[in-house]
């Protein structure tokens, strides 16, 4: 398949209202938006985003449920929203990824636009055509792909990010720079976070994930680069959802990053420098934040359901230096289980 | 786009065991069907199809609902269905429509091959990609365009058919006549049901559809000549659910054709006479069906929740003559108002 993804527009949001009229147009337009953009909303309210009817959600991971995708199909149907509308979708990675299924299922299919207002939606969430809810403790368990027509980001929403959110966004642009940009992997450590440059940040890592998913838009192959660290961390950020400690989905990853580079060690696929290199920088980063208390067996069945297994063994995308990922190992799940075992007792 | 249909294979399933089994691989195979199909899982129990896990839902049109797509979903977790597995549809529309959502939307996407049971779904509903469920009154109000993999039409399932079943699936091949062959209209109409050769008229119907679906498949053009019939038809249908007395989708259609056909005539899309054929041709071919008790004002209500609605205007499919439908033919409500209460008050 040959996709033109869709292209992403840099600047300040309030700078675009001509842009945002003319892809209108004479269609409807609607919003949908969750409690944690009250603050962005009212630093826009004179957007022409924010005259528009609109649906306010339930904010967080534990929020993406069919329920709250039928409430974004009642609210379309309450409407009349036809087939040839629009939608925009203002928030984190949990707006667009729901919204984003509801718009690409309403009448089997509506146009969307993101507007993403987190530093993981800007580099992760909002690029790639990912949608989809969590399903029977299952993260993202039912989806699509479908791409929106634009992405608006303007990092100007992040001065409305509590820090540890900001961090957690963090973890997918340190996975971008392990898979495919050692220089940038390299000024990512060497800077604190409030050195960063926020528009260099996004911008290199949203062009990181642009071009892998580019090449393999359905993850038939080379997209599965982008898994690194989500099949343990997936399972991390869904065993904390069903003990009631729900954690940041960039802290669940970044320790998946560094559990699975551990496996890459052990196997043979990436050296023990390599390893000890992601470990130090990433526990560094994420001080604070990674402590999990992980019941091995609960999380090697939550780990069983992912979506990327094929066929009952574990499938990984492991670090072959920074820089490098190899995609398609599979590791059986006794050797995981003994693994994981090792990790825990040295972590 | 240029999109290539999956293939149909005709002929008996128990000969297809080989074929089947080829396309199966070493992946784990599912079969979804409904309660209505326990007599054709009879006639074919020594089938491979019927070895494999299944679920059977609730048969009918008014449990095409969110909550059994949500059991497919669990019934493919329950049995940790990778997205590399196969899904197998066996029955009519209703589990063509539901069994293809929930497949293209589990994990993102499984694949399904479609085994259509009725006549409705060998012409009309296993073909074009349309998946879906009804939501909130309105009929398919959530879905996707997802194409099977493959789909087997044995007409030997048409046995276990009962009669006002396959009477009901009639009202789409005359449809597709309508739109597209006047010599096929006429074949139909100058033979009782009985003497009908299903092998022709599954062909012939199935081929007609799949034609426009191949130049158009997301419905933005050429596809919407399908419609004709549904604005009207699935408004019936939707009320007959409401007021607890179901109607079989075809006899709504036909309904919808006859209505709609009044319509082209009075705005001179088309002339009296072909009014008068298509009316006394259906109204002869469904008598004893077509007795709804119309509630004008609920059914308009309904028709402006139509999926094929743009910017409030009501949007028809309407014919010109047998063998030619022109789409896009918008009518005001207050027009449509006027036309309905005229066709009924002489109906």
């Amino acid at each position: 398949m040959n996709l033109a993804l869709p292209e992403i527009v840099y600047g300040e949001i309030r700078n675009h209202e001509k842009l945002i009229k003319s892809i209108v147009g004479n269609r409807k337009a609607f919003l949908i938006t969750d409690k944690n953009t009250t603050q962005c909303r009212e630093l826009f309210k004179e957007s022409i985003l924010f005259q528009l009817p609109y649906i306010e959600l339930e904010a967080g991971d534990s929020f993406k449920t069919i329920n709250q995708v039928s409430s974004i199909w009642k609210f379309l149907n309450d409407y009349s929203a036809s087939r040839e509308d629009i939608i925009f979708l203002l928030g984190g990675g949990v707006v667009s990824d729901m919204g984003g299924f509801a718009a690409a299922t309403y009448k089997r299919g509506i146009d969307f636009i993101n507007i993403p207002t987190t530093l993981l939606a800007m580099v992760d969430a909002s690029i790639g055509g990912k949608t989809g809810f969590n399903f029977s403790h299952f993260k993202n368990n039912i989806g699509t792909f479908s791409h929106p027509k634009k992405i608006f980001t303007d990092v100007h929403f992040l001065k409305t990010l509590p820090k540890p959110e900001f961090l957690s966004g963090m973890a997918e642009v340190f996975k971008h720079a392990i898979i495919g940009d050692s220089k940038f992997w390299n000024y990512l450590k060497e800077h604190n976070l409030k050195d960063l440059n926020h528009d260099y940040l996004i911008t290199r890592s949203a062009e990181l994930k642009t071009k892998i998913v580019q090449s393999d838009p359905e993850e038939k192959n080379i997209r599965k680069s982008l898994n690194l660290g989500h099949t343990i961390g997936h399972a991390i950020e869904s065993y904390q959802i069903e003990v009631d400690f729900p954690t940041m989905h960039g802290f669940a990853i970044a320790k998946g990053i560094i559990i699975e580079s551990f496996i890459a060690y052990k196997i043979g696929v990436t050296s023990k420098t390599v390893f000890l290199e992601i470990k130090s920088v990433l526990s560094n980063y994420f001080k604070g934040h990674l402590n999990f208390k992980i019941d091995l067996l609960k999380i090697l069945t939550l780990v069983k359901g992912d979506k990327k297994n094929i066929k009952n063994k574990i499938n990984f995308s492991l670090p072959v230096s920074i820089g490098k990922v190899l995609i398609n190992q599979e590791i059986k799940e006794k050797e995981l289980e003994n693994l994981m075992k090792e990790f825990l007792e040295n972590d």
